[in-house]
């Protein structure tokens, strides 16, 4: 049958280009690829419906590469394909096969792992860290959904990462929101790096978890063109989500990447005549012209609605509460950072149809229960899998929304590596931390977001890709207004933004019109004594540290830095006006606004700065005061800080 | 049938303690705990063999509360069974009824989610983070299995929860291991915070994913102690490990908690005695006289091999690489900081017998792989599942076993909750990340670790409990002899310790007798203009750039700063030896060395700090050289931040 030789011909032609372009690398993985070799043809020369000149089609189905590292055999065909690449839509260029000998050079747009950041959009994401593959195309199919498109998403996933728990999470997702558009390529090679897959993770238990997941699920021959082609044909119209698991050779065609552990090995340029001739006699036999036609074109594009965040204007912050019903709230003067923010997040729907919301069932508690009220079809409910939340929200990003994920902070922290592979594909996610820092008391610190600032900043010290904004901005407001504004910064701000908000009803401190922008702070408290810089939950209780002191004739002025980085000029001289001392307070563990400060600091080599943190792990009490003074950072002992710092010799 | 009366009486009597103690306390979870109100009766009184005055029995049956927020019907029946509480023997007392009114008080053992840290002996790891327990009981039961003791280990699991991705990936370790010592029930209540929970986690689907992973699984009525009792009869005697998916009532018995929605909602205490009719009603005709004698008595104890780390002698470094077969790599004066890591290991394997190593499919690169070799049976395995490692790790750690955690420091972020919560309840956890940094060039960003210093430094910013040891310790070996000596310190040191090694094969640097101590440095080169502090890999390149700046006559200083937290005392002393400046650099992002040398410097404020990290996202380069200069850390780039550095104006 022609297309099944031309198909055979083509996976060993592009095999040979696998193991080619890794050996000139000297690194990489062809072995994997070569498993993949029949899959990835069939895939991108006759099912997905795409242009390969047009990476950037609104409705092209995609593919999704989970075990990024099988990558070369997607770049071989890329190239054979004579696809775009590029950063952008300005400055891109056809892939030549010349190019591949450049893979993993540092002027290559072929890293080592997909990444549509460095310039080959024919992907959606950054993978390579395994097991994040299968939540970026429930993303993408979702935003599909919304936008009224027939785009339909691929994705392969290794054996051996079919043991992450998010592969899943994912398969829970995608089949309870009937996405039907995703087909989900499970590559049964049978072997991990350190040594042969686990039984659990074998075809047989592969397809009994896929079907007790609720999926349409098949094992195949994944060399044999005909059955990947039966295989195929369900997606898009069985009202299950597909699954294909495939037996693989890791290593196909190829003797000697399949003796041994291969596994991330490349062959040296001295045996890729032998390599090639093995691949030539895998295909030998098989009718010599069968000629590929071009990739079926994509299905018509649906008109999108989008709007640039930068083009709308705001209702006041009083109109904003008023609508999502928290006057009277207001009107008796206190009002929590979250539930500020669950107003904000309406608004922002109102302003934004791009706007989606994720939520791992705690939306009572995050208050993005007002935005699901409000646009139910934008909401996902994503149930208790941060992990799956956090890499659907890059897929969603990925295909033009602006996605808002929302969980406590602590359990945000699960999501940690998904969150870092969102910053590496420039997604442009908004996470939304609540109950962050010690406020909380009573549930304990299993409940505590205590290290969200210090990791979130360190995505703060470096710099986005236009080497002048940071790539994650950090927001802290202190009151409902501040949280309310910093939501608006947030949406302003291209790329990730990281905001903690509060469990507590506090009183508002600032006026609604006060301006708030991105490394902005505000000066509460004049004082030339020394400065207590903080922020958050913790800029109420400095201020109480303040009239503490103030009783022992000492005038300390209050700054509250809502935002990290935080601008260091203004700062400077800031804490020069009150008398160069600084003592940094803080909710949460080191390394984030105290160490912010000090960096800020020691450069100029003439403040001096005390910084205040959680001093141990925090334990259930029954009110915010006490756990406060239990983790050593109530008022008074703020207060004594203070003084010492002013008694340290020169 | 009298013990079904009596398991319903208790029941009732255990649930009017959990709805008044979370009403004293004004918060906590009473209708969780109800629907368990007959599992947790059964267990506690008539499966678990152990004894309540004794929690700290070597072999006694243990229970993992996943759910951890249910904790108030746990502690009713430990206050009714007179267990022991305490953070140690000494100090330990009976816990009495009337102590359950003090539930999340400060000073109360009673947290609001489970933790033995805080004094309840009965439990072995922290929870309330969902999603944790079963890979805990996972830890625990493989304890056992080393100890050849016949503990079992019940785990309580929420059906909600059940859709963390963890919970899985401890469902495959059970499996393939055979661990049939643990027996999970799944509290299918249909209800989690937000809303009901979702038909992916219905009895029918846990059923159907508990067999497809390999379990022996039934579904039960869960407050029909006869049903309860036929579902427990073959743990520990079924091949397979036991999984009961139990029907359940969220506020059994009590009408008010039952409408509307109650999670995480007490009743007050004007309503405790509806509250307390409406569960008399519920057993209402149940035969009044059921008594429940006390729990079975555990098995015989085995003896465990422990071995006192501070009472062994390691032998040489030399000695130590040798035995490894690392001798003719050393004969070449190239090393990995990884390798001999991985000879370290196998050396504390043969002095420490309680040492166990855990890995995630990456042994090969970790070289974890060497610790395998010698010891299998003390090797597990974890395959590509990170979180399940961390958090079965911290149930080893719970029995008595010193567990070092390995996979690449980029796929250990995977678990950054897990290892929090390891944290929190003191878990004695050694984390190794290989491939740390921006050094392993080729593969790219998705591959490198490049947050994992401010992560684990945040944890040592905050004190341990004994107020001197910061709760964790970073180590971050430039050379072979720092990594063999800092295995040595990460044994040494109680509680969590976090180790990074890089990939490539570098010079030694010191000499095998060197001193090496947690908090300390060493002045590799002296200089008295400015001091370059670093650490790593990156400790090379410093001398390299100090060679560059003696070329224009410039006298730099370079640390080498192998452990976090720093001395800053010393450190004071010997930048103002140095000229008063200091460059910090660092190959990953910001918040780690340079922040803590920022922190000493602001204190002493007369000391110049600039700090130099990673200012890009990384992509893939062919060499090392061509990533430093790409992410702006190459020899000549910090050799143009020294010269700036001492032009700053004062």
């Amino acid at each position: 049958m022609a297309l099944a030789a031309a198909i055979h011909r083509k996976a060993a032609e592009l095999g040979k280009s696998a193991v080619r372009m890794t050996a000139k690398a000297g690194s990489g993985h062809p072995s994997s690829g070569l498993s993949l070799a029949h899959i990835v043809t069939y895939l991108m020369y006759r099912q997905m419906r795409y242009d390969p000149a047009d990476p950037w089609h609104p409705t092209a189905d995609r593919l999704v590469l989970s075990e990024g590292h099988a990558v070369p055999i997607v770049y071989a065909a890329l190239a054979d394909l004579g696809a775009t690449v590029g950063r952008s839509r300005n400055g891109a260029s056809r892939l030549t096969p010349h190019e591949l000998d450049q893979l993993r050079a540092r002027d290559s747009v072929l890293d080592g792992h997909p990444n549509p950041a460095e310039g080959v959009p024919f992907f959606d994401a950054a993978t390579g860290s395994l097991g994040q593959g299968l939540s970026v195309a429930a993303g993408l199919a979702a935003a599909a959904r919304l936008d009224g498109s027939d785009r339909r998403v691929y994705v392969l996933v290794g054996d051996g990462e079919s043991r992450e728990g998010q592969i899943w999470e994912a398969a829970d997702f995608i089949a309870e929101r009937g996405l039907n558009n995703v087909c989900a390529i499970f590559n049964a090679n049978g072997h991990g790096q350190a040594g042969p897959v686990s039984p659990q993770q074998s075809t047989k238990h592969l397809l009994a978890k896929l079907k007790a997941f609720g999926w349409k699920a098949v094992e195949i021959d994944g060399h044999d063109p005909q059955a990947i082609a039966r295989a195929f044909r369900p997606v898009g119209k069985s009202a299950q989500p597909v699954a294909i698991v495939a037996r693989t050779v890791k290593g196909w065609g190829v003797a000697q990447l399949q003796a041994g552990n291969w596994h991330g090995k490349p062959l040296s340029e001295s045996e890729l005549a032998e390599a090639g001739a093995s691949l030539d006699q895998a295909v030998a036999g098989v009718e010599p012209d069968g000629r590929l036609p071009a990739p079926p074109k994509p299905p018509a594009a649906a008109e999108a609605k989008r709007q640039d965040p930068l083009s709308v204007v705001w209702p006041s912050f009083g109109e904003a509460m008023e609508a999502a019903g928290l006057g009277p709230m207001l009107a008796r003067g206190k009002l929590a950072t979250r539930r500020a923010y669950g107003a904000a997040l309406r608004t922002a729907g109102e302003l934004i149809p791009q706007v989606v919301v994720l939520d791992g069932d705690v939306s009572n508690s995050t208050f993005s229960e007002m935005f699901a009220a409000a646009f139910p079809d934008r909401f996902f409910e994503c149930k208790i899998a941060e992990q799956n939340m956090v890499s659907a929200a890059a897929g969603l990003s990925a295909a033009g929304f602006i996605p808002f994920v929302n969980s406590f902070a602590k359990f945000l922290s699960r999501a940690a590596d998904q969150i870092e592979m969102a910053n590496i594909s420039r997604a442009n996610l908004k996470l939304v931390g609540s109950h962050a820092g010690i406020s909380l008391a009573a549930d304990g610190p299993s409940q505590m977001g205590l290290l969200d600032v210090p990791f979130f900043r360190a995505f703060g010290t470096v710099r986005g890709d236009d080497r002048e904004s940071p790539l994650c901005w950090l927001f802290h407001p202190a009151d409902a207004v501040a949280a309310y504004h910093c939501t608006r910064l947030m949406l302003e701000q291209p790329g990730m933004c990281y905001m903690r908000t509060h469990r507590p009803d506090m009183p508002l401190l600032y006026d609604p019109q006060t301006r708030f922008e991105p490394g902005g702070f505000q000066v509460l408290v004049g004082g030339d004594d020394l400065a207590i810089v903080t922020a958050g939950y913790m800029v109420h209780v400095a201020l109480e540290t303040a009239a503490l002191l103030a009783e022992q004739k000492v005038r300390a002025a209050v700054i509250d830095a809502y935002a990290l980085p935080i601008d260091g000029q203004r700062l400077t001289d800031a804490l020069q006006r009150a008398g160069g001392h600084a003592l940094v307070v803080e909710d949460n563990y080191g390394g984030g606004l105290g160490s912010a400060v000090a960096e800020v600091a020691a450069r100029v080599g003439s403040l001096r700065v005390a910084t205040l943190c959680c001093q141990r792990i925090p334990k259930s009490t029954r009110s915010a005061e006490e756990i406060l003074e239990y983790c050593g950072v109530g008022p008074a002992q703020i207060a004594d800080h203070a003084l010492a710092l002013l008694k340290w010799p020169r």
